[in-house]
């Protein structure tokens, strides 16, 4: 393709993209897709084509293939899993740094890739008042994140083992602490970095869904007895199915009297330190190792731009390191070589988004855009509290609001059916898309509010469809 | 940002693109950015801004800042590292993933995200020309999917020890096999897996610069005497430095014999496949367990595009598996959840850039890139033979060509140095980029052709600028 070509189907695409908001926002669009499993498949040819295809027919297929297989994220009633970012403005800067095709495998192959990273996710760490200490990277994911951590912690707990026999060393057994609520990726990364699963304790909850800090000390103590070494705690700042935010100033006095490495799963809840006001829920947060923080969920960013910051960053290049003769440059000393910060040697230009949508909003639009969501958790658990046998079954901490349709005369069992039941009736009526979620052991409904189209509006539009969904679909 | 204002930025930086593309064709840019260690940090603000600016002043920064610090890698002199895609289709194709901001933590939340990677990916296993056992996933690069499949090799060495006490559970110590020459990311895989480096062989290499068949037999026979578990061999279809080809069918015997996984990194070398007349130098590959292919590299998609191909995909789902209860939809039993396939729970949309290029480029039109540059290596190392006192140092299996200059009467610590010196030169010149290695234990000279504006001509320039470099520069 040329630079004309593409100017061509370029602008068509921006049109094309901009369009696609303007649906969104109407709220015409099927929010979950109506697509049968392997109807795309079916509809695609068995082979790459051998020549080359006019543009025209690609786009064209995006309208009759993909458009209809698309679940609408960006749909002003998308109210599942947490918020998914994707401001126009960072959809902008991940096209210039597509556009650019740099890859920085070290500081040399791409210098303003390298710094403008540096220099962005130091400003984020300021917005969320974080201690300069804090060194930032991009990372995909908060799972990626969270499994550098535990292998840091692995590495520091066993005075970096990796560089003898790794974990089969012989060593005493290293345990990782979590909270039964703690997200499916911590557990992963455990198993991952090798800990297994008889090492991982998935400790016990508070009446308000967070870890128990007395049976943390009480599993580390049987631990410890048994002879096995604890090394790590995972605490969260807010956990995926409640936002509940585990006692970060006592679970940091533990791991400090203990030896064991803090890490923050702060993925969806350390966005909203950008609010002075909630930074109550992650006090004692400077006494972490490392945190991970997702401005991808809901701090605008298009996916992925996941925030994990370090307080020891030599130890982390340390354990992380590579070298070999072909990546070396004669910057190397002088300069940060984010290869040296997580799993893959390869990186995108991905502080671009970031820097287009921290300087194009500011600060202050971003701390207004949770605030609209907070208040429209906090107006939704209202009203559903003030509905006759609805409840709200956990502390509306963040934008999430856990509902369960509860009239008399039913079993625990038949309620669960009818919450899976109503959910999916919502959900497959494309009105609005939510999630259901086992929480106490129940089954319930999860609201997550703070897409950047959703307004008061739609909340109330879901409040009504859902209490129409509960009382139709059967039991 | 509204709709409207997108299309006015967006209109904008499709022009900005495609004239930055316009100008690396004209080839008036410096191949390696000028800027020092630590000049954009000082040029950029030390916080972030309160009040959003407008697109205007973001723009000019992006000329004014920005690309001062890229080092332009789709430049056609660049010849550092190996080739990195970012045709025009696919930096497209990218846009309208951002644009969608669709998120596949399983199938019923992107349908056609995951259905159109199940089918791209077939696709390209097809123009690889491998069977139909293989089921492919995109990963973000070659370091995340050998990690995988060195885990999937522990998983199916310790019976899926990591439902147990993972590598801590005090079995015999698994060993990893792989070349000398290997990737960098090998080692790093198998440390961050838990194996340690007391359990990674670096196999010593044939005159060719390929694993040594007779020296791995022997170290797989000294670890069982000494008690140990030989788990998986990495087998390198490329090597970085000089793309040779490890002799996969022979190791292939030797994994079957012994039940060792066996995991090729073709990432480089596995795009050459696109072409039957290549096909012999992976003979053997359908015994492979895992095979991982770049078509970010040299099948011009945009980074990242890592093509992760496995034999058992119901193993790999069983190692990666969560399915937490927030994650399970009612389509769970029909359907692939991407998820389990790899690291990270988020997923972009990257099955669409390559979409978009595979069709609009055509197979055809892939092999006959490649089939340029492969003609482009060996005219160079014809030119480089014939030359007094230059030296082709390994043999020229890719688009690779491996270069000394020794004029007599200097030691090869001097020629190192020298070597070391006139590359640098080149690269500070900003005319071309290459990129300095050891193989054979001497520093040589890698010259990576294959970006999609590179001709002939000039690699043509490139070598009279070689010439004149090595005769100027000190030694």
């Amino acid at each position: 393709m040329t630079p004309d070509e593409f100017r061509r189907a370029g602008h068509a695409l921006v049109e094309w993209v901009a369009a696609y908001r303007e649906r969104l926002a109407q709220g015409d669009l099927p929010v979950q897709s109506p697509l049968r499993p392997g109807e795309l498949i079916a509809k695609l040819p068995a082979a790459a084509p051998e020549q080359g295809e006019p543009m025209e027919r690609i786009l064209a297929d995006l309208d009759a293939l993909i458009l209809p297989g698309v679940t609408h994220w960006q749909h002003p009633r998308f109210f599942g899993y947490f918020p998914s970012g994707a401001s126009l403005t960072s959809v902008l800067g991940d096209m210039v740094s597509t556009g650019l095709g740099v890859v920085g495998l070290n500081w040399q192959a791409g210098p303003a890739l390298t710094e403008l990273e540096q220099v962005t996710t130091d400003w984020l760490r300021d917005l969320l008042g974080l201690p300069a200490e804090f060194s930032g990277v991009i990372q995909d994911t908060a799972s990626a994140a969270t499994f550098v951590a535990l292998v840091c912690a692995r590495e520091r707990a066993s005075d970096y083992g990796a560089s003898r026999g790794g974990l089969q060393g012989g060593g005493v057994p290293l345990v990782v602490y979590t909270s039964a609520q703690a997200h499916s990726s911590v557990e992963k990364a455990a198993l991952l970095a090798g800990f297994g699963r008889m090492h991982v304790r998935a400790i016990e909850l508070d009446a308000d869904f967070r870890l128990d800090v007395a049976a943390l000390e009480a599993a580390i103590r049987r631990d410890r007895a048994a002879g096995l070494a604890p090394c790590a705690i995972v605490a969260t700042c807010g956990t995926t199915a409640t936002t509940a935010m585990d006692p970060i100033a006592s679970i940091a006095v533990i791991a400090g009297r203990e030896r064991l490495w803090l890490h923050v799963d702060g993925a969806m809840g350390g966005n909203a330190m950008l609010l002075p006001e909630c930074r109550h829920h992650w006090q004692g947060i400077e006494a972490a190792d490392s945190i991970v923080i997702n401005p991808h969920k809901w701090l605008t960013v298009a996916f992925d731009c996941s925030l994990y910051l370090v307080r020891d960053a030599q130890h982390l290049a340390r354990v992380m390191s590579t070298n070999p003769s072909y990546l070396q440059t004669p910057m190397d000393r002088q300069v940060r070589n984010y290869r040296d910060w997580g799993i893959p040697l390869g990186r995108r230009f991905r502080a671009l988004k970031l820097w287009f949508a921290l300087r194009e909003q500011g600060a202050e639009s971003l701390r207004a855009r949770l605030r609209r969501d907070l208040a429209n958790a906090q107006w939704l658990a209202g009203e559903v509290a003030a509905a006759p046998h609805w409840r709200v079954i956990a502390p509306v901490v963040l934008q999430t609001v856990c509902i369960r349709y509860e009239p008399p005369g039913r079993s625990a069992e038949e309620l669960d059916e009818h919450a899976r039941r109503w959910t999916q009736a919502v959900n497959d009526s494309g009105f609005a898309y939510l999630t259901p979620a086992v929480v106490g052991g129940r089954w319930i409904t999860r609201i997550s509010i703070g897409m950047e189209l959703t307004e008061r509006r739609h909340v109330a539009e879901l409040w009504g469809a859902i209490q129409r969904a509960a009382e139709t679909a059967a039991t």
